[in-house]
């Protein structure tokens, strides 16, 4: 304990704030009973480890609970898996990831309103959620004016700072120093007096390195030198190398076409193994220019640094796997020259993705016949993790593709339905559809020619002679979007009663 | 004849293209069949008049017909309604309203994409929808270097034209020569060599008085002196001035608690006569500053302008009743300073739109419990209108509010149902929903709280004991976001098949 206290003292360069160091349990006592708490963190990275873990055990002895918790996205076991399992979280905001948290939001004991990333931190500033109490942040090191410097990523925590009465601040000196330069920190101001970004390219900087923070804000820092909860990447199977084959071929179409330049425009993916996978294919582009600029900054994304494939990368976490976290520490100097870590209000933001002109590439849950695309609610209601950033970047990219396996659950389920049962991107959003059977590329086509297309190319064989049966029920109905009202939902009430959406025979 | 082509000499003021005269007749020989023809107008302003009926008298001759045809938004009878009429349509993007072409897109002889109306001209310029073919553009002068002053509407206009093979001009003496300095005309730069828009205010200007054209791509003149197809705005009913008063009473409340400064943010609103109505509720406004940054400018707001309670207005097009347009004319020189008239792809762009923090007013055909909102199409099928730009501005607005009735033909309609047949806007975009009975503030709030208030603030009495035993059927299958699948869709085939939405007794 005392070796940690002098690490962590190392790392505050303000020596008035040193006096500030305190354990997690005495920093708890500023979390009081029905606080809203907006903790650092965007997936497993960068969020704090210690303080949440004293704040559950305070709960099941009978302290303070009812936290409304905001974070900038999912995070990991040790921060709202502990405190929801302790029964200590009323409220979460604004995405999850886990199974304790996910329960919980089921099982309707903690209500979760599920929002656009990039609009969480404008929409808290603007007191749409009412006051925050306290912000807890991982830092790797504090300034001289102390200032925070953020660690694996940047998420919601300048608003977070901003916003909050009070700051706590964990030190985390397991957390590599030369993280400090990576971050480019930016607050817009609030309208009607906003400015242009003047983000042109992919990592340019508009912002400080560090988030400002007034000392007396900080009523606390506690030392940390617990890791990022890094889970390995799984190796792609073959439906994922197949959809990622199927994007490469839509992509060399485009270029070939002349719709799109040889090194392509900044890619967007989101988050998780698929993904991971699909740019993992991009290490054999024709060319060495490409371009990321994402949500967050995975293990296949370094490679292509790494290899010489990409030359500028944005995102607001980096969210590797223990292999990748190496390769992050390894060429970090390299790295702090090509990657800009941002607030996710500016990684997620509708002018600079226009601006840019991204490829945005991101999973679906199920897609319809024709193209609207659930994210986040399987069955009609239960939730899985969130729609995240995907609304951010579908409804604003150069070209928006979704990705999905044409089927779930051993073929029980197919993923390319007659209705959604839940809807987060509507038709208006979704350009490209890709299964591992092929590629349905929507634009211009009318949803007549959508349905047909999707069908042929998207969907499981095993699937294609029920939908087309459906199609028909809908086509005899007539409109313009033709749909059998009384089956639309069949499928799904079916694998709810019996375990398969195979139609009866 | 020759009066006419007297009076559209004197508006061109290139002399060398006044030798491209000719007639309607004549002219329309330049649109082959099968043609991708692009016209100006965006609702009954600004459409070429003369032309349409020509092709249309065509194609009942034999002549050529199988187009697709592209406008800003929806127009006119004149237009698409006479070529609908005359079979010549084959495809109709991206917006439209009108019997003739509702009917045809519904019975599936129309192919019609339902579009973002922000997204259509930068979609078009990446040649994601193959080649345009002619331009057809109302302008009320062109230049001495031949470039085109549009009149009521820019809409499409200024990328139909740059995209177009040959553009065709119709130069229309019924609209005020007044209108020349009102537009400005800006191309965005294509990704990734985009910049920032320098509209920091809602009348900035960032481009020319005029489309630019080169003179060799305009093949024909034609004179018109056909004024826009104004319909008279109905006096708001009791339902609509309900409705605007709770609104009025929200903005009241935004103001007192801070979230809103005294002369609000920029508004923007919906078109019709609903929008119309709340809009013309804030000429009781306390303060003398407001601001318009929207879609189409109506009538009531040429009266606030009038009243000195607006200072600055910005949209694509003028929509006003022939009460309206004489006011417009009236007033053209005082308008010509206040407001600006741009490209559908600026008046709705995201950067801009989240920029200025809007507060955007937008109807609703049907709402969920959980604020999923569908604007285009009734009971899971039927083409109404279309999206338009709705989710431009719901979705990057600072405040995002649907206004609808409580309830349809005679009540036999429910606008707040269980399960939206279609969705257009999900709930991650909706703040606020209003209905004659008052107001569902949802920001912050759960599912399971949404759902509640939805039917305490917004359905109709009628309604409220249904909706709330299909919230008890669905809480108790539970989920984040409780559904009944079984009986989600039955509101809607209950009107289909008894013609009443009231559920079984």
């Amino acid at each position: 304990m005392t070796d940690l206290f002098g690490h962590a003292k190392d790392r505050i360069r303000n020596t008035a704030l040193r006096s500030r160091l305190m354990t997690p349990e005495e920093a708890s006592m500023y979390v009081q009973d029905g606080a809203t708490v907006g903790c650092s963190g965007f997936t497993p990275a960068g969020y704090p480890k210690v303080i949440p873990s004293a704040m559950a055990d305070r709960a099941l002895n009978g302290g303070p609970k009812n936290f409304t918790l905001w974070t900038g996205a999912s995070v990991a076991p040790e921060l709202d898996g502990r405190l929801a399992e302790a029964g200590a979280i009323s409220y979460r905001f604004p995405y999850q990831t886990g199974k304790a948290i996910r329960d919980a939001i089921n099982g309707g004991e903690v209500g979760f309103q599920d929002m656009h990333l990039s609009m969480t931190p404008q929409n808290l500033r603007y007191g749409f959620y009412g006051p925050m109490d306290v912000a807890i942040i991982e830092v790797c090191a504090i300034t001289e004016e102390g200032n925070l410097v953020p660690t694996t990523s940047v998420g919601n925590s300048p608003s977070f700072v901003e916003s909050a009465e009070r700051v706590i601040v964990e030190v985390n000196t397991s957390q590599p120093e030369g993280l400090e330069g990576i971050h480019d920190i930016f607050i817009p101001e609030e309208p009607p007096y906003r400015k242009p970004f003047h983000v042109l390219k992919v990592n340019d900087r508009i912002g400080t390195p560090y988030i400002t923070c007034p000392m007396e804000k900080i009523v606390a820092i506690v030392p940390s030198n617990v890791p990022d909860h890094l889970t390995p990447m799984k190796e792609p199977d073959p439906v994922s190398r197949a959809m990622a084959r199927n994007l490469m071929d839509l992509l060399s179409v485009e270029v070939s076409s002349g719709r799109l330049p040889p090194g392509l425009l900044p890619i967007q993916a989101g988050v998780g193994n698929v993904a991971n996978a699909v740019i993992g294919e991009l290490v054999d582009w024709p060319t060495d220019d490409l371009r990321i600029y994402s949500e967050v900054i995975q293990d296949s994304m370094l490679t292509l640094l790494e290899t010489g494939k990409v030359q500028q990368m944005s995102g607001t976490a980096f969210t590797n796997s223990p292999e990748g976290a190496k390769k992050l520490l390894r060429r970090l100097e390299e790295i702090r020259k090509k990657a800009v870590l941002r607030p996710q209000e500016i990684s997620n933001h509708p002018e600079i993705i226009r601006r840019l002109g991204l490829i945005a590439i991101n999973t679906a849950l199920e897609v319809d016949i024709y193209g609207h695309v659930n994210s986040t609610v399987a069955m009609g209601s239960k939730m899985i993790n969130g729609i995240g950033g995907s609304g951010d970047f579908a409804r604003n990219a150069f070209l928006s593709v979704f990705l999905s396996p044409s089927t779930a659950n051993g073929g029980k389920i197919s993923r390319i339905v007659p209705f959604c049962s839940h809807v987060d991107h509507t038709e208006h959003d979704v350009d490209v559809v890709i299964t591992e059977y092929g590629v349905a590329d929507l634009r211009g086509l009318v949803p007549r020619e959508r349905s047909r297309l999707m069908i042929e190319k998207c969907a499981h064989p095993d699937y294609r002679a029920p939908l087309m049966e459906y199609l028909r029920l809908g086509e005899a109905k007539g409109g313009h979007e033709p749909h059998d009202l009384a089956s639309a939902l069949g499928w799904h009430l079916n694998y709810i009663e019996k375990g398969t959406m195979v139609p009866d025979q």
